[in-house]
């Protein structure tokens, strides 16, 4: 039996997105997460609206967090 | 006695509708759930307003979700 | 003694309606429930504002709940 | 040494006017209460704004709650 | 060692005033209360901008409440 | 190891400011405090927009605060 | 395995930048942490909107936030 958080095992130190509930992107490269989902990325840019930031390492509470897709 | 998260259970590899709080809805083929309600979805796009955007592979946090039903 | 939940237990197989937090209203015919509220409901109807979708089988997440009344 | 929820307990079977979240107040004869303060109330109504509606049995998810106080 | 709820026993059968997240102010006199600051009040008031509405005897759901203070 | 509570253990009976979700500030003098973060405080006002208001002994519900810092 | 918090543990003793819900952010030194994300930050400054305020010693209740990602 799978779950669903085996989307994250699976993307472990590649590129992941994630869209949070204030509507900003986080792009970044996934190290690390735990069962609230809280994430560690690196390389992280985050997007809203019509701004894009740089934030190197980050680390993401779960609680933000609407959906996560692997990227491309 | 069957339980709510047996609609779940039963559109596994299946495809599912999903509506969020936030008024967008994702459609995609059901692989995993837990009883949080985080779902693991494969070939998902995401309807909001006036835009739909391809995702593929998603995991959807539990804590968004309104409804969710199977397609038909 | 009873409980609040009994009201539910009572509709089984039986028509509800369910107001949610959003303002939208759902009716359709109670299978199945679970300590959170999680409701899994057949032949579903979901009422926006203006507009009225049938949903079919459909998990209702309880936390998005007002109330829910057994139908007529 | 009382509790808060004694007043429910004292209410069992008598009016109760509830006032909820999103500024709706239902009255109606409390039958149950449990620790989360989910209701079941019998010969309901729900009043919001201009409108009035009689619900009949209803169960009152316990979140939506701000307070709640005996009927005259 | 002192603990916050301790402000609430030494305030046991005194008049509170209560500010509410919506704003609103409840004040009346503190029967019971539990560690979720759930309340019960009796000859409470509620007072929301314009508008002041005896409620006599009172349970506040505990979530609602920003601050407590004992009345003078 | 130091916890970030630790902040409030040194600063008992010592000045504070809080931050609220709402955007009103707390001074005060910090009695006691719990794992919630649940406050009292004596001496305290309350500063909204264009107000103040004195409510010396208070108790402040912690799921309402920001930041906490030690007063000058 | 590493987990998020992880992000935390290397950045102890040094600048971190905080991005809050309210879309303020705090910048500090890193004192401490804990499960909840709730910090201790010293020589913290808050910036909203147009204004900057220094807050000196700080503990930012977890709930509040969004990313923390190390300063350089």
């Amino acid at each position: 039996m799978q779950r669903p958080l085996d989307v994250l095992g699976s993307s472990q130190d590649k590129n992941v997105i994630i869209q949070l509930k204030s509507g900003a992107k986080i792009t970044g490269t996934l190290r690390a997460f735990d069962s609230h989902i809280n994430l560690w990325l690196d390389e992280a840019t985050i997007e809203e609206k019509d701004s894009s930031l740089k934030l190197g390492k980050v680390l993401v509470r779960g609680d933000n967090i609407v959906i996560i897709s692997p990227g491309k």
